[in-house]
């Protein structure tokens, strides 16, 4: 009888339930629910740094999606029962903390908090706390420089403390009333395991680490006195945060008997311990030693690892560095890009480009017309700012080499460059340090549907690139978690191998467009340093004019 | 009795002749004529770099311009006789040299090379010269370094002997069937009088200072020996290149019978040394020591004179100082920007963006809603290389601080601010070599309608911008030198005086934007000076900050 695991997958706007045969990583059936409360999912106000979730969402969307899965895997696997699911895994998004009671209960789900904004979810693109965020930045770098080296230089307003302490500082009956503050990724496993009360639960490594400044070198979580240095309340709550740090491969708990009744799956199976979305995707994606994992879509997750035998040195620009927090003893990379399909639909419904042929489809066929260099343009991906390697919000677009003849064709793919040129910074930078990257997977929505991106990808990057077989990395990622901990497979590595997999299509690189665009890197990287590091010093003088000679060369 | 006099205008596509009351320079007659020959009179072929015209077009058109447009006066003017005309003036573009036979009579009139391109009038905008205008640049820069400190550093494709030298090269049986070659300005103003006989005709300072290297101070046109090094076929030519040289305010001669008749003209009435449009517009706009006049169109011309008394420092990037080239007496100075109005249009019929709301007037409206510096944008006006001052064609466009909102209208407005910076360097130059820009009058299609262009042009420059009162001040500057000449008025500030004019409207800048302006300035020569210059040595790490810093206070 086949064996089946669930990747309860939680996004921004909704949820998602996997079913997922173990034995070769078949999805064989799935539910989505958008969660209830505010707008798509989300609740917004008048501020609009302000993204919650009502907690109560989760719950329900558990369920929902849980039982609908198993409907449509019934309806598509003869024979299908619900008894031959063996564990469930969970993703979230985050950091996306929420303040819970001595019983592990979301102050949201009390009827004293129940509308309140910040009793909620603070959903990971909630950018209240930017005040908050500068000042435990401006902190870590006096009195405890480690901290920062292992998320970037920068704490940033979308992670966990920044949150709570706009908390304490904006709504202080909120922060009283709080036992704790818990990650989503944590909070969903701990109530479906019944292991929600303080001290009950274990957190996951991945949210901590990378979020949270929890690092084992120093013993977790930030110490009482940095806390207390931002707010005495900050400094007591370090004794409530539970320190029990765990990865996916470890279980949470079994299924409690209220959720398997609910649910219709057998009590007491196992529920790994959860991660977030991203770092799921690229389980799902196949990610090991070697494996650059990209996930493209509005902007990019860059994910790798390496060998957890030696100690991994810190890497300037890499937004985060945690030990466990993708693959069980291995070290953790991540990186990403702020903007790569935002930049192209930017340039498609802000300026609306060349009236009826300013379609992403029309641009892209008018774009793939193109040579390398033919156009004579050069951009920078920083409309959003730079996420890897500068780390740097205040960075904006460029385009250079506009004539009097420039069409939005080759703009566009210039824009596509552009993000191309950001990838290799980021894969050369993780090389320069000493990881190795063998392959290179792709997944998201770019990835899936833009054939040009992916050559262009292949082109300037200089290696194939690889398009992940599942379209529902992230669930199954989660399904691949809870594959492990029920002893399905003894370990990540061996899930992967029967459970993930790649698209037939892989897109080579043409050896003749590669040498073209390593003359266009060498420019790109001048203007990567020259405007975004104080230290790049010289002129410009010849990065037109060898624009110039590229352009004629490949019109000849 | 009220007198006229006639300026006769020949520009790109047509000409036109204007009818102007000299006292005070009421405009009562015109008309216009596109010539006959080729496309919108510009005889093209297979190589886009070819323009040519066909001088039979041009004395076509005098004879139906002149006769229309004193018909046209006749009808508005009561009483109005052809003999109250007093005289006539010319302006041409230039360099448009074409080859004569020993009578002075245009080698493409003649039966056997009517229909040769080679054999007709080089239109300035011909670029078939590149090779040649390199080779003399050269030669020039190793032998006779003093002719190209005149014109900017470089011997440009578009001027005369740049065109000769490749006539000789690519159709030897024109050259050596033509006895010498003559701008389109001075031949006009020969045949008009009859003395179009080599030897016979004076040429205008103006086209051979401007174009042809002429300078008194070595003699003249270059000499016998350095052009004998690019062919000993050229430096023969020498001898037979005519060396009486004049300006605007001299006579040319006195009209012939035979034109007096065919126009209806007094015979006798004087014709003014003819000089290119540019010039004479300068002269129509009432230019004089003190005042740049600027002339916008697609590109822009930006002239202004200095007093003659004293020998005049080579300006670096001025495309040319020519003594008596403008006003008589006074140093010339041509200046410009290789696209104005064509940066523009390439925005809006290249780009196309904004769909329906991409038109100029609807970016125009939109583009005036914005302060200086809300859009965090900049620009470099170098879609078209860069006149002046940097004198270098191989320089492209640039945009900057584009994030994921910027709009149309934010990049409209930044372009045209781009243009007024470029306007600005150029005005610094002149000014930091000693001459005194104190009054900015504007002519042209864009100064005539668009507002905004002005008012930004204001606030920029930091000084009033007045606009010209003619519409046509290249047939008034043409008219103007036909009243010196023929005894109307004792110079040319004296005619100036009492027959050019402004009009009401002064744009006058707004100390607030001009404050923030000065700001964005330093950033745009940063950028100048990083992308343009070989001397230039830094980073451009505070641009893009600086430019959200003020976008930020902007938009306070």
């Amino acid at each position: 009888m086949a064996k089946y695991t669930i990747g309860l997958d939680y996004g921004t706007n909704s949820a998602r339930a996997l079913v997922v045969e173990i034995s070769n990583g078949a999805e064989v059936g799935s539910a989505v629910r958008v969660y209830t409360h505010g707008k798509e999912g989300v609740i917004i106000s008048r501020d609009p740094n302000l993204a919650r979730q009502h907690p109560a969402d989760y719950l329900e969307a558990a369920e929902i999606v849980i039982r609908e899965a198993l409907a449509d895997a019934a309806k598509r696997v003869k024979g299908f029962k619900a008894e031959q699911v063996i564990g469930i895994g969970v993703d979230t998004t985050g950091s996306t903390p929420l303040p819970i009671d001595e019983d592990g209960n979301a102050l949201a789900m009390s009827k004293k908090f129940a509308k309140n904004p910040a009793a909620m979810a603070w959903l990971w693109k909630d950018h209240t706390s930017i005040a908050e965020a500068e000042e435990i930045t401006a902190l870590a770098r006096k009195m405890r420089p480690e901290y920062l080296a292992k998320c970037g230089g920068i704490y940033s307003s979308e992670w966990f403390f920044s949150k709570i302490l706009h908390c304490l500082r904006t709504s202080p009956e909120v922060f009283d009333a709080a036992h704790t503050w818990i990650e989503c990724a944590d909070w969903i496993p701990a109530m479906l395991t019944g292991t929600q009360r303080p001290g009950d639960y274990k957190i996951g490594v991945c949210a901590a680490g990378h979020k949270a400044m929890f690092n084992a070198e120093w013993g977790g979580y930030p110490d009482a006195k940095f806390l207390a240095k931002l707010d005495p309340k900050m400094g007591a709550l370090r004794s409530r945060l539970n320190d029990v740090a765990g990865d996916i491969s470890e279980s949470a708990g079994g299924l409690t008997a209220e959720w398997a009744e609910k649910t219709g799956l057998a009590p007491g199976i196992p529920v790994a311990v959860g991660a977030f979305d991203a770092h799921l995707g690229a389980v799902g994606s196949g990610i090991g030693p070697g494996v650059l994992v990209k996930i493209i879509g509005t902007s990019t997750c860059d994910m790798t690892v390496a060998a957890g035998e030696k100690k991994l040195a810190d890497i300037p620009g890499i937004c985060g560095i945690v030990k466990g927090s993708i693959l069980p003893g291995c070290y953790g990379l991540e990186a990403g890009q702020s903007a790569v399909g935002d930049i192209f639909n930017w340039f498609v419904n802000y300026i609306q480009p060349g009236g009826a042929e300013g379609t992403h489809e029309q641009l892209t066929r008018d774009a793939a017309k193109l040579a390398p260099g033919e156009s004579g343009l050069l951009a920078l991906d920083w409309n959003n700012g730079n996420r890897t390697v500068l780390v740097d919000q205040r960075l904006t677009g460029l385009l250079l080499g506009q004539t009097l003849y420039t069409t939005p064709a080759e703009i566009y793919r210039t824009l596509i460059e552009a993000t191309a040129f950001g990838a290799l910074m980021i894969v050369s930078r993780i090389e320069d340090y000493g990881v190795k990257i063998k392959e290179v997977v792709n997944c998201g929505g770019i990835a899936e549907k833009n054939p040009l991106v992916m050559q262009i990808y292949a082109d300037i990057l200089g290696r194939p690139m690889k398009v992940s077989r599942s379209a529902q990395t992230c669930a199954l990622g989660s399904a691949i978690a809870a594959a492990v901990v029920s002893g399905g497979y003894a370990d990540v590595p061996a899930a992967q191998k029967k459970m993930t997999g790649l698209k037939p299509k892989v897109y080579k690189p043409d050896a003749k467009a590669h040498a073209v665009y390593k003359e266009l890197f060498k420019l790109y990287r001048q203007l990567h340093d020259a405007l975004g590091t104080k230290e790049w010093n010289g002129n410009l003088y010849g990065v037109m004019k060898d624009l110039l000679a590229i352009r004629a060369k490949a019109r000849k």
